[in-house]
This record gives C-alpha cells, structure tokens and sequence, in this order.
C-alpha cells in the first residue's frame, strides 16, 4: 500500500502523528499548568445534586477509592429505604462505618414526628464522625431531604461541618440541596437527567438501581 | 407547656402532623401509581456524562452496590492515569474482573498510533465482556474519550452495545458522550460543574480525587 506524500518528502500518516503529538503538547502544557498552580490540600465539601441518576452512587464510589487507598471512611443514610443495601454489603467488610436511618420514605411512614426523631438521631450519629479527626471521609447519603423537610436545622448542619477536622472529605447527597449548604462547599456537581429507563416503564431492579 | 389549640380543640401540632399525613398521603400514591406502570425489566444502558465530579465514581458505586447484591461485575478502564486505583484494590478483592488500557493520559503520551493501539486492545477485551451473558454489569470507564479521538469506531461500539445480552446493564462514563450513544441509552444523567475546589487551587488529592 502506498501513501501520499507532501512537499517535504512525510506520508500523509507522519504528517498526522506530528500534528497529533504537537496538539497533545499543547494540552500537556494547560495541563501542567493547571496541576502547579492548584498546591492546597484540605479537607473538601463535595455536594452531588440535581434530579438525575447517579448521586448516591457517586458518593459510594469515592467512598470505595477513598477505601482503597487506605483511608477510614463512614457512611450515615438518611431516608433509606427499607430494603437491604448492596453499598453496605461490600464496604462493611472492608472496614467502613454506617449509620442507616431506615425508617423508609417519608411518604410510606407518614409520621412527621417519627421521622423527625430518626432524622435528629441520625444526625447525632453524623456529627459525632464530623468531630472524629481519625475519620477521613464521611458520606452523608440523601441528607438534602432531612433539611428540606425541615427534621434538621440547616444552621445545626452549617456548623458541625465548618467545625469539622480540616483535612477530613465529607460528601452531601440528595436533590434540592439547600443553598447555604452550596455556598460552603468546596465541589458541587449538579446530576441532571437527560432522560431516565423510569419513565420509559422499566422498573428499579435490585443491584442496578438499588 | 401549653399550646393552642384551634376551634375543634386540635392543637397546632395535631394540626400539622395531619397536614403532613395528607400530604404524604398524596405523594405516596403518585409514587405508587409511577411504580405499578413500570414493570419491564431489561438490562439498562447507563450514560454518565458531563464536565463535573462524580461520573467514574457514579459508575464505581454502582458496581459496588450490584457485587453487594451478589451480581457478576466487571470494569474496562480506558484513558487511565499510570497511578493506583483505590476502587480496584477494593473491588478485585470481591471478584470483580479488571481491564486497563493503563497507557496513561492522551496528552502524557502523545502517540496517536501507540493510544490507538492501546484503546482497540481495551476495547475487545470489552467486546467479550459484552458478549458474556454470565457478566450481569459492565462499567466502561472513560470510554467516551476514546471515541471522541476516534481511536475506537463509533459502529462498533454501538453494534456491542445493540448485541449484547438482554439482561446485562452497561454504565458509560466520560465527558461529551457521542450522540448516537446518548441516543441507544435507556438512562443518562449530565454532571454540571457548579463549582470545583481545583479551580480554587486545591489539589486532587489521594483517596479522594483519585
């Protein structure tokens, strides 16, 4: 097979390669930068919001890599559901902490006062690992909603994260999250659902979706 | 302590815990009728894509929950840095079965040829995956990259996808998601940056990050 060449003698495949590696270069060089300019290493507030799939799995899964790599992790769940938990399965047996709320939905237990006594008393267990300086990340999963609905005070929960040990990573999960809870944290990622199996009549299944 | 009462002689907080009652009464059965109508069950094709955090590790929890419930998972990882990984340590250790490219960033090597190369020997190791029907979940970890650089046919990924087992789910992680793969999709959620501690010069970090 033969291949063109230009002027200077290079086949059209050179010509590609260097333009590619000249290309690469350049964003090499964004890149680098970027890294050296970014020297801070603390403790980071991470919210996951927004209406689309992928929240509580997101948190799981930094919770797995912070596993991983050696770090103490705990987990407290608000608003669980009353069915097992695949997460819970996995990262309990390599060392993880969890707190499960369970007390179901809201909306199946229909009982404002009892759900806001699970709520306060999950949260107690929160804010004990929020002083823990030997936890180094902390996964409150589905926390937005006990705000929304008023369980917890959002000033109770403004404080026990600013008053947190500096270098521990704690991640907030949940839609709605409220705005002073936004305005804290160091990332905030909105999940947004381009479009969802759900509404196109396919149920949760076990394992997938929970 | 007294509290008021109104002209039936409830007090405010009976008032409110009814309120509530109804309420959740309602949302529960909006809950139920959405649910009654999904009944189909069918492997899914899960997008995670957008410029935000949370896409790999929305993918990673979701493989942690499935192993939790028993299911058989594994995870091609294309585009991947030369550094550990904290969610393999953890999820080999559990039976999950693991594919990396591991030839590093595209702008670190700059080689089209040799990232090419790389890219379609990832890529048949996840052809097999997707043609194993005893496989219940296939996380493909950055794949969109690979296709933006044209390193993997866009056909080709999307004929594995159309041909796979029809109970296997498939998670796709990695910004800009070509189109026709957004389109084949059964779920796909977009991960909007609201803000991100690297841009305010914090590092990525270890156990967190990365």
């Amino acid at each position: 097979m033969t291949d063109k060449t230009d002027a200077t003698g290079k086949t059209t495949q050179e010509i590609k390669a260097e333009r590619h590696k000249a290309r690469q270069q350049k964003v090499k060089e964004a890149v680098d930068a970027k890294i050296a300019r970014a020297q801070i290493e603390k403790g980071v507030l991470l919210v996951l919001t927004g209406n689309g799939k992928g929240k509580s799995t997101g948190g799981f899964g930094n919770i797995t890599r912070a596993v991983g790599h050696g770090k103490k992790a705990a987990v407290v769940q608000f608003i669980k559901g009353n069915w097992p938990c695949g997460e819970r399965t996995v990262l309990e047996k390599v060392g993880v902490e969890f707190h499960v709320m369970a007390t179901g939905f809201t909306w199946e237990t229909q009982d404002r006062e009892k759900d806001t006594r699970a709520a306060l008393s999950a949260w107690e267990a929160a804010e004990a690992l929020l002083k823990d300086d030997t936890i180094d990340i902390v996964l409150l999963d589905e926390l937005t909603y006990m705000v929304s609905y008023h369980y917890i005070d959002v000033e109770r929960v403004l404080n026990a994260l600013k008053n947190r040990p500096p270098m521990q990573h704690v991640i907030i999960t949940g839609r709605a999250c409220h705005r002073a809870i936004i305005e804290m944290a160091d990332t905030v990622s909105e999940v947004q659902p381009i479009k969802h199996a759900f509404e196109n009549g396919v149920k949760a299944q076990l394992g997938f979706d929970y």
